[in-house]
Formats: structure tokens, C-alpha cells, sequence
């Protein structure tokens, strides 16, 4: 899949690593992907022995391509977790079990090119300004609805950021007090309203009350067959209670993403995620709706909502440009 | 009030351009006020006629301060309503009456120097990143009760903004879907449930009730004479019932913020506005107290909930020291 030009050409790696999966990408100069290649995540597995993986799969990557490493011009990799950006360590991340992990630092040695982390949802964002579906957005806010609910902020060109966090931690919004438990403690986060999970929860009694009958020959009842793909199959295929259960999760996300047009004033709103990547029309339209009604007239040609364009590969190649924007003037 | 140093040095104009009144601050190099002069706005006034009173409030300060024209080295304006940041104009402020002024342009002709124009809350942030409670910090969020509830942010030592808009309207974040109707037109808005007007109807309730003899006698059951200072004194002197209104409006302030601190990682909270000044530490307290059960253990130490210490300043000081920002490099 190389094309000739960047047979010679300098090359950038973006990495995403992910609770489940990671999935390493090498791009040419305008980070089209020359070679990706995709491993299973093994959170049982301790600190050394994962970053070793990530280490070999980025190393396949390049043995695939028939890319040297001495054409590699740097590395992003968007992580999970908290993290010391300034520093390049992951602190901790609990769905890979890592703790005080110095990731820069260990890429930097493996492949001997400069490399920098970044949150993995502000890496998709980040990706869909660069090259996706924000493309040259002045503020883009990205919100992925996936087990969790994640967002990121581009603005201005940068990733928006606290002193040694990423932010931005959209599924902690406060969407019904006193609502339902969320998986960090509180009550009535956005998170336990409209994750996959609280979809996926919430279709499992449809499943068990026998209103939804595609799903259930589908899936069944447990949730951890209930995922987005599923989910988007029973739609289609016309199980209504299952399709009203994804928009009201869809009406939450769009009533937090209306308050946020007033805080941050976005010109794109970008929506990703598994969720969305199953079903970008349904989670446009709806979201679309439920953020109108709550966005003030000033306000409502200000911005525009639409679907991940770059899907899977957003936080990799926005972890490869963001590795471009940082070390390009250095 | 002058001193000597600055007698020959350069000033700059800080105005708060307020619904009901108006501040000129005449500054030395350090934003020190020279000399301050307010006056009541008259929102009945046309656009030029108001104009004119702006113009001639800062006439009259520079003459009473013995300032000459040609020491300005700019005028900043803080300005409610609808902005055109770049192009300096107030498009629309309903509490002035005012429609397309062009506040910047007629400013520099005035007094032959640069001007610019921001958001009255935006000014009075920055004045306490500036000069304030919260010099220095990376990230600065400014909540400020009063008849509504502003919102601004500082980061990176510049005031976060829209395209064309300012932004971080914090009171129009949903507090209770479905709650009280704000007047905006939508249910629920922070507004409805914790500005100086919704305590002033919640508190005019319990004197009618008997159940605040004090403010009874203070102020009586008439929202126009329950005003931030009376409320403060309702309190000190003992009605219990009317601080129990007061702390649970700045609950709902602390839990936005609670969850704006995920969102926006914070180093500094400032919260300023008439109620804030006439209670500092009723509303630091309780502020804390709801943010604190709202936000996640991770981001517990890293920002810092404190009052305004420019006070009544904030906006014209704050509007000051951005003139010096923006044109100190032109």
C-alpha cells in the first residue's frame, strides 16, 4: 500500500491505545496511513510487558511497510487515563492497569525519534481538525459516546488543557441530579445516562420484558453482547423500543452539548465514538434536536454538528499530527 | 489622588459599561486607578445620546484627574449584550437599548488613541488574573451572581472566546431539566435557580410567609428593594430562613462548578458580583462545599475556590490591563 513518493519521504507514527485495542498507524507527510496494524489491549498484563507490546506493534508496523526507522520524523500516541503531559508519563490508567508509566521516554529510546502523549480522546479531536470532519474549525468540541463519554477541545489550533490533566471530561457533567449511580460514585452523570453501557443496561430489561425482540435473537440479554453494532442492526431492523432507548441517551448528549455551544462556543461539534460510528445519522439528528432546544436564538447559527469522518483511525493520525504540531518548530 | 510618578507617565482608560451604571478608571502604567468616575446609565437614552454620556464620563475623569489626551495609551471597555469583538462594535445590549454602536470606532475618535472592546464579565476575569485574586494562574474561571449569573474564562493569559461572541455563559447551563423557567425562555438555567432576582423572589416569599422578620423590616416583600446588600445584612443580623435561600442558590453555583472544573481544569474559581461582595465568605464556603461533592477525586487538589479582591474595580481595571494586551505589541 506504500505509494512511491514516500518511498524516501519522512514518516510520522500515530498510536491509539485503548482499554480493549491499540492500533498503530504509520503515515506518510500528510499522515495518510501507509500501514496500520491493530492488537488486542491485555490489561492483566503489568506495566513493562504492555508498553513492550506497544513497542513491538509499532515495530511489526514498520517491518510491514518496509519502513526503516530512521525515516521516522516523530511519535504521538494518544493514552488513556491520567496523565503528566508535560513529562510523557501515564500516572494512571486504570483499564490498562498501568501505573507511572513513562511512555515518552521508553519510545523515544526504542525508535530514536521525538514522541509525545496525549489524551486519547483530544487525539480524535484533534484528528478530525487536522483531517477529518473540523477541518480548519476555529473551536472544535468532540464528544465520543462509547463505554464512557468522552471530549476533547480544539482551540485555536491547540489542544485545550489543564496544567498537567487533559479536561474536557464531558461525561461527568451533572445531567439529572440525583440520577442514576455513575461508574465514578456520583449520581446523574452524563456518563450513566447515555454511555453504551446505560444503553446497553437499559436494552437488556427491553431484551428480559420480551419489547424487543430483534435484539433479543440478536444478543440476548447480557451486556457484554449488547454493542453499538448490535444495536445498530436491531434498529435497522426495526425494534422501536431499542431505537427510542438510543435517543433518549442521544437527547442527553444533546442537551449537555447545548450548554456547552454557550460556554465554548464552538463552530463544530463532532461526534464519535462506537455508538455514533454505527449509526452517524440517527446520533446527528437526534443530538442535532435535543441541542436546539437548548441553545439560545443568539446562538443558533453559530455552530454545526456532525459525525467522526477518520472513525476508527481519528486518535491514531490525530496523535501523528498532533507529534507534527509539537516537534515541527522544534 | 495622583502621584507623582505617573504625572507625566503614560494612563490608560478602564470603563464598566453596566445596565444600571458606569465606571471610568484612569489608570497609571500599572493599573493603578487615578482617578474613578460613575454614573447612572439610562437605558430610556438612544445609542448616541448613552455614547455621549460614555465619552463625556471619561471627559470629566481626565479632567478631574488633570490627565491630558496625549498621555492615553488606550481605553478598554468592558460591554454587555452581543459583541463584535473584532470589529468593536455592541451589536445588540438589551439592558442599554443599544443596536450597532460602533463603541470602539467612536472612542478612538474621541481621544485619538487605540480602544478596544470585551465582555463585561470577560474584563472583570481578566482584571483579577491581572491584578486580582487570581494573578498569575494558568487557567482562570470567573462565575459572578447577580440579576443573571456570568461566566468568563482566562487561559494562557488570554480571555477564551468565539468567533465572533463572547462566551461562558455559565448561567445558561442547565441546573434542573425542567426546574424553574429563566428568562431566557428555557426551564432550569443556573439563572433561574441561583441569581440575586431568583433569591430576591425565593426570600420575598418567606417575608410574606412571616418567615423573615428581619428582611421584612429591612426591605419588605418588594423584589426591587431586595437587593444583594439588604439580603447580607438579613443574615448577619439572624434570619436563618433567608441564608438557607442564599445557601442553596450558591449550591447550585458550586455544583456547576464542580462540574465545570472536569470540563475547564480551573487552577483558580473566582467568584465576584454583588452578591459575592456583600457575602464573601458565606458564598466561598458553601461554593466549595457543593463543587467539592461534585468533583472527581483526581481534580479535588487541583484548583482553588476564592473571592474577587478588586471588588466594583474588577471590570473597568480588567478592561484596562486588556487594552495594555492587545495594543501593548501594535
Amino acid at each position: 500500500m506504500s505509494e512511491t513518493s514516500t518511498a524516501t519521504g519522512r514518516c510520522w507514527v500515530g498510536f491509539d491505545l485503548g482499554g480493549t485495542k491499540m492500533l498503530a498507524a504509520i503515515t506518510d507527510e500528510k499522515f495518510h496511513p501507509i500501514v496500520r496494524k491493530r492488537r488486542k489491549t491485555h490489561s492483566e498484563e503489568d506495566n513493562s510487558t504492555g508498553m513492550g507490546r506497544v513497542i513491538s506493534t509499532i515495530e511489526k508496523a514498520l517491518e510491514e511497510g518496509g519502513i526503516s526507522k530512521d525515516r521516522l520524523a516523530g511519535i504521538g500516541i494518544g493514552c488513556p487515563g491520567m496523565l503528566d503531559l508535560d513529562k510523557g508519563i501515564v500516572v494512571e490508567a486504570a483499564n490498562l492497569g498501568w501505573e507511572n508509566e513513562p511512555v515518552q521516554d521508553k519510545l523515544e529510546k526504542a525508535f530514536g525519534c521525538p514522541a509525545v502523549i496525549l489524551n486519547d480522546v483530544d487525539a480524535g479531536v484533534y484528528g478530525e481538525y487536522r483531517l477529518g470532519a473540523a477541518k480548519g474549525a476555529r473551536t472544535v468540541l468532540g464528544v465520543f459516546p462509547g463505554t464512557g463519554v468522552g471530549g476533547g477541545l480544539v482551540y485555536e489550533g491547540t489542544i485545550f488543557r489543564g496544567k498537567n490533566f487533559s479536561c474536557l471530561e464531558v461525561g461527568h457533567m451533572q445531567a439529572i441530579p440525583d440520577g442514576p449511580r455513575c461508574a465514578c460514585g456520583r449520581l446523574g452523570c452524563l456518563e450513566a445516562v447515555s454511555s453504551r453501557l446505560a444503553i446497553a443496561a437499559a436494552s437488556a430489561q427491553a431484551v428480559f420484558r420480551g419489547h424487543a425482540p430483534i435484539l433479543a435473537q440478536l444478543a440476548g440479554s447480557d451486556l457484554a453482547n449488547i454493542r453499538s453494532g448490535v444495536l445498530a442492526e436491531a434498529v435497522k431492523k426495526g425494534d422501536k423500543v431499542i431505537e427510542q432507548i438510543i435517543r433518549d441517551a442521544a437527547n442527553h448528549i444533546g442537551t449537555a452539548i447545548g450548554g456547552l455551544v454557550h460556554l465554548l462556543a464552538p463552530d463544530v461539534v463532532v461526534l464519535g465514538g462506537g455508538l455514533v460510528e454505527a449509526m452517524p445519522e440517527l446520533y446527528v439528528e437526534q443530538v442535532s434536536i435535543a441541542a436546539k432546544k437548548w441553545v439560545r436564538p443568539t446562538y443558533a447559527k453559530t455552530y454545526e454538528i456532525v459525525a467522526t469522518k477518520l472513525g476508527d483511525d481519528a486518535s491514531a493520525l490525530g496523535a501523528a499530527a498532533w507529534a507534527e504540531a509539537t516537534f515541527a518548530n522544534k
